[in-house]
């Protein structure tokens, strides 16, 4: 008789986002003239810019003529892009093969799938708050136990908070496995040198692989801040690094993402380049690589032309970021990131739940925020607020608030 | 400590390709001055139709602009797309809700993925020869033992021969989860009403789940063969579907599948809709939904321009499997599949083996073909034809055999 994976009855519903969606709707039914903004979803919405339009259109046109036409392509992604990622790397000192450079349709999908070639017995560390996903996907592919008292045993949770800046310490035990994020989502907190330093220097003590996730690394302004884990000494024996074109390009609904592997990386009982060719095995098998045509917007996003317009937007969104850091800093509340990340992590007033404080905002503001505590039990007391609307909507949000709420 | 996955140690070197690409190498090498034909892999050839293409342009224009760019669409992929799907299938006389149905960015993840959401010690039926990707990810997921004498512990082979129709049999023993193919890869042959029914009373009985790989269906062309395992009576308690636009609508390099899970699936100790669930659960914890364009591309393939469109590109295919089964038949050989399927799978003459014959092909009639062994043991003694190359180039290939073995 087939059954279902026990992981799946183990795994908690994800009700963050319905009950946003649920609250809103309820206060929507009550207030129907009321003109709702939303500062909440990680969601791009600037348009492509003409270089990458001219990328993704000529691979179209190409699909419709027998001597340009392209069916199946290496899983690994096509060998130009591969390079292209190379040379941006090279930039900024850091040397690749192109080899250890996998094309993927994003980064959620790495981000999961990467745990699946390492032991199943693996320990993993998260942080907390953290992005769902690699929660999830640790439950899903039995790397956790029971869920209790608002954890789940065997996940290790490195406290991501006031104490440690916003972006966790190493683990205190070991684990195997660890997940860390700069830019961080949600607190929008960057690593420094020193603080990705540390895990290096824990990973390759502990024989550990760090999941590096640098999403939002094109977001960092300051380059005294490490863009790539590969700017730390040691890193390509202990850390594959996945990144995405989704917020770098505004891909999030083209979806393309790469990860690196280095062949430097070992872990017990594997020879230098083992991993890579596992994640290439991994890869090969289960996916048959990314769309041709997000694969030519991804190279046109990497031009000269492109990756001007690229910088472009990802500065129209962090000057959404500093008119929301201003509003709430007016407002005297104690204000995290958005300098170099795209994501605001803002104190709730007078110890208010993250949730209480969701509904102050929605009720008089008519603002729609995500609260921390729905990243994790230290989110408590937070609301993560996104810099990725319009320049007007993110404008009339923050004056609204500031109209409107007192503390 | 970190530690690969074992099963990673336990999975045999995807030889096949790597084989044929090889050999073809070392005669070009030995013989530089030959043109060679390929009839070896499954890749399309023929340029997307212009109702396609507009599709797709339509979608990129649209990420150009600020009021119809498009960022994160629902995981499951979009609404009009889905419900498009279910359309589909209504003109086939099967009803399936929109929610049943999920949109991927092909059918080889959602093949590989699918068994992950059933238990781990899943028994897995497959036939023998077969598509490597079905036995490849039972290895990497957990549920084979190791790999001795050409077989992998654990997995129940099918043999698929000439004395089962070149379809495979119900397992003798027991199998939780059983992989099908209709038309086949590799042999080419289509199951009939009986031998798709045959299964589902199998697995109802034996309380299993059948994983049907329909991704060849538009190929079919004798309207009294199932194009879908729905047109069988009780299919939808135990049958998930998976298909692509890759073949249907030449999306190989565009990439765009779908999986059907019907509600009424159920397996032991789940409730109705539970395994429906436990799939969307994993789409939206591993995945972000497939490309907006790839979708908008796809939408357009299912349009009636669209269908007309891809079913005249269906039958260029199929005039060129005729070519290449008529160029066999003509030498003496007993020749399967190629009249509702894009593969042709013929016995090799005088008992000689896929290898001697791939061999041979190449070194006389300058032909690369796939040897049937390469698919596992009962393939021995066959080669798979492709019909997905250009007319010229099939009527040269196939010509060239004819001209140059003589048997």
């Amino acid at each position: 008789m087939a059954t279902l994976n026990a992981n799946y009855k183990r795994i908690q519903g994800s009700y963050l986002f319905s009950e946003i969606a649920k609250r809103t709707r309820k206060f929507k039914e009550e207030h129907p003239d009321v003109v709702l903004f939303s500062l909440g979803i990680g969601n791009t919405t600037q348009p492509l810019p003409s270089a990458i339009i001219e990328g993704l259109r000529g691979e179209v046109e190409q699909l419709g003529f027998i001597d340009t036409y392209t069916g199946y392509g290496d899983e690994q992604g096509n060998q130009n892009l591969r390079k292209a990622l190379g040379e941006w790397y090279q930039r900024e000192g850091i040397s690749l093969d192109t080899d250890e450079i996998f094309i993927s349709d994003g980064a959620k999908s790495d981000l999961a799938n990467v745990q699946s070639i390492f032991s199943e017995d693996s320990s993993i560390a998260i942080q907390d708050p953290v992005y769902p996903a690699y929660v999830d996907s640790s439950v899903l592919y039995g790397h956790t136990g029971e869920f209790e008292n608002g954890k789940y045993n065997g996940l290790i949770y490195m406290p991501c908070t006031k104490d440690t800046g916003f972006f966790p310490d190493v683990p205190l035990g070991h684990a195997d496995i660890i997940y860390i994020c700069s830019p961080n989502n949600p607190t929008g907190a960057v690593a420094t040198q020193e603080q990705l330093q540390k895990f290096v220097t824990y990973a390759r003590r502990e024989e550990s692989v760090i999941i590096f996730d640098a999403a939002y690394s094109a977001f960092i302004q300051d380059d005294s801040l490490p863009r790539s884990i590969y700017e730390i000494e040691g890193a390509k024996e202990c850390a594959i690094e996945i990144n995405s074109f989704s917020k770098y390009a505004g891909f999030t609904g083209v979806r393309l993402g790469w990860t690196v592997v280095p062949k430097a990386l070992v872990v017990e009982g594997s020879k230098s380049g083992e991993v890579n060719k596992a994640w290439n095995r991994r890869q090969t098998t289960m996916f048959n690589g990314a769309s041709n045509i997000a694969q030519a917007g991804g190279a046109a996003a990497l031009s000269e032309k492109g990756q001007k317009a690229c910088h472009k937007i990802i500065a129209y969104y962090l000057a959404n970021a500093k008119i929301i850091r201003d509003g709430f800093t007016t407002l005297g509340l104690e204000v995290i990131g958005g300098e170099n990340a795209p994501y605001i992590w803002v104190k709730t007033p007078v110890e208010m739940t993250s949730w209480d404080f969701f509904d102050t905002l929605l009720m008089k503001a008519h603002v729609i925020c995500t609260p921390g505590v729905g990243f994790g039990l230290h989110g408590e007391g937070y609301v993560r607020l996104s810099a990725f609307g319009t320049k007007k909507a993110t404008q009339q949000a923050v004056a609204s608030i500031q109209r409107s709420v007192r503390i």
